[in-house]
């Protein structure tokens, strides 16, 4: 396995005003950014341009940031809120954005909700969808349930645990990401590019 | 029960380019406009006001006509193509617009697929997002898979035997918006605008 | 409308060895059994003959009681736990008993679990199962997590606030069960004996 | 890695009368029985013994078969037809005897079906059950619409591109189950028995 870094960026599943979301998206993306063994990227939906449910050719300019850290990633980040039982419009445009480029790698998904049930609801959706993708999702989410009470006025988490709590996720998470990588360099696939 | 006709309009779930779900929208939609039990009205992601995943006051102000038939709504039709085993997001935008003016109505489902599978999973996950809406779903979907195929340069359907398929859909989704009807004006709920 | 009780029979659903949402069920049998508006019975999957995924004739025969009932029912209560995201294999066993049984009457859901999400995602499949039954299901679920520390040693509820909870969630599945019964009385329709 | 085979059982998902998902299995069975670089086994719910939700000591005995192949087993194949837009009762007691014995290996999903739309809602609901079972899942399904028409009277498939079909599924498959093997040879993990 060569020695550079995991790369592994984190989306934030919605545009929402007021999004609490955005809250915990900065705390993994701060607090994975210390470790030694992982490079990553913060991606809001607000930034990305998502006017229409696909891409023309203009737009695909647009989110070129985006393609290019798929085609680079090893694994990817989902921090999605629930909206009625399932994730954000924004987050799954954005993620239709891209096909092949999700192939064989890892993804970690993040459960945001005001209420008390975590997102597991938009979650189990997500599952779905990013099997489709063809990316392998890990089975230790991380769940912020009642997300409005869990930061300071600094958006500081109150509850010092989480740090833990985002360590035993990104552990399971870069393992999947290390074994799919040493997949896509020795073991051949009609879905890797030459 | 009031002799009005029964207000059901018809919801298309994307916005993408090329997209052949406009043309089964409108076939539905067509076909139901000449029943004199049924008025109906027809609305498209890409009119809608959709920037972000929530309305601040001016997008209230926009899709004040989405909002208004949904309060006068008896029941919904909502057609939906499946990206990536989900609905598309510009659908999830439109239905997350509203909260209250759902409750006690009955919808509708219809999938549309390229591929053989009629959309069905799309349907799935709707089903569990309209029932949180507080919308009771019938059981009598109408799928169209392949829909390049099914329709001719004219836009029209290439098998006549779709129409006994909207009739039969269309049935089931009457029976379910008569009885509720009758529950919204004889049985008294919280959820009732007084 | 006649006068007579809604029959609304309760079925929990796992024969687990130390389950724990027995207690759940029982608790809901007991509040509602005091109703003057509803007639209930109890059904628990260790005493209906489940030995296969169907039924064949002497099953049939050992059935008929969960059959009558379902027959005979205007709305029907799943007490179901969550079992490595979804519903237990059992209680898929005895809803695959029956079809045409349960068209057009209404469903509540209530969810149990050891750990804090309530099994809301046993909940959701079971949304997606029951609409295919034909069953219309409420919006307004009843969740019991770490349900391990919701009884005491004599199978009371700890917290007086349950009933409260079971009131309002019987509330709607009361108002789903008359708007349905109404309609079964005054539209008709293919699925309806005669 | 070592030399050996991959261990790859196969899991028919219901013990119903009649099942005509018996016959996919025993197709696949015997299909990737020929290959050199598997060796697999056969698991039918009718033998094993699953008579409640879960084991007790007796049963666990009974069952041990199972559980020795899931131990020794790179990945796991299983067939599910679909009842009422879900897995059968059986299959889900099957799968909810094992937990830590499933974690890091690869899982591919074979849906099949009556009617026109090849299980795949069965399907998408397995996604999300062995996900949570620590099972990693291919993207690439293998789908039996129309069973009943599938196979001629002697049991074999009426159409010989199924061998082509079952070969992709299988190249997927492997593909992931080698690269968990290798995950689980290489990447220490507390999930791993030491």
């Amino acid at each position: 396995m060569t020695k550079r870094k995991l790369f592994i960026p984190v989306l934030l599943g919605t545009s929402r005003q007021g999004r609490e979301s955005e809250k915990v998206a900065k705390l993994i993306y701060d607090h994975i950014s210390k470790s030694p063994e992982i490079e990553t990227q913060l991606f809001d939906p607000r930034v990305m341009h998502l006017p229409q449910d696909d891409e023309d050719g203009g737009i695909k300019e647009q989110n070129k940031e985006w393609k290019d850290a798929i085609i680079r990633a090893d694994g990817l980040i989902i921090v999605t809120p629930e909206y009625n039982h399932a994730f954000p419009g924004s987050l799954k445009r954005a993620l239709d954005l891209l096909l092949p480029e999700y192939i064989h790698k890892a993804v970690g998904l993040v459960g945001v909700s005001a209420g008390g049930w975590g997102g597991v609801r938009a979650v189990e959706h997500l599952v779905q969808v990013v099997r489709e993708l063809g990316l392998a999702v890990t089975f230790s989410d991380l769940y912020f349930p009642k997300v409005q009470d869990a930061f300071d006025d600094q958006g500081k988490p109150k509850d010092e645990k989480v740090y833990k709590r985002i360590d035993d996720f990104m552990t399971e998470l870069i393992w999947m990401a290390k074994a799919l990588k040493w997949g896509r360099e020795n073991l051949p696939s009609k879905y890797h590019k030459k």
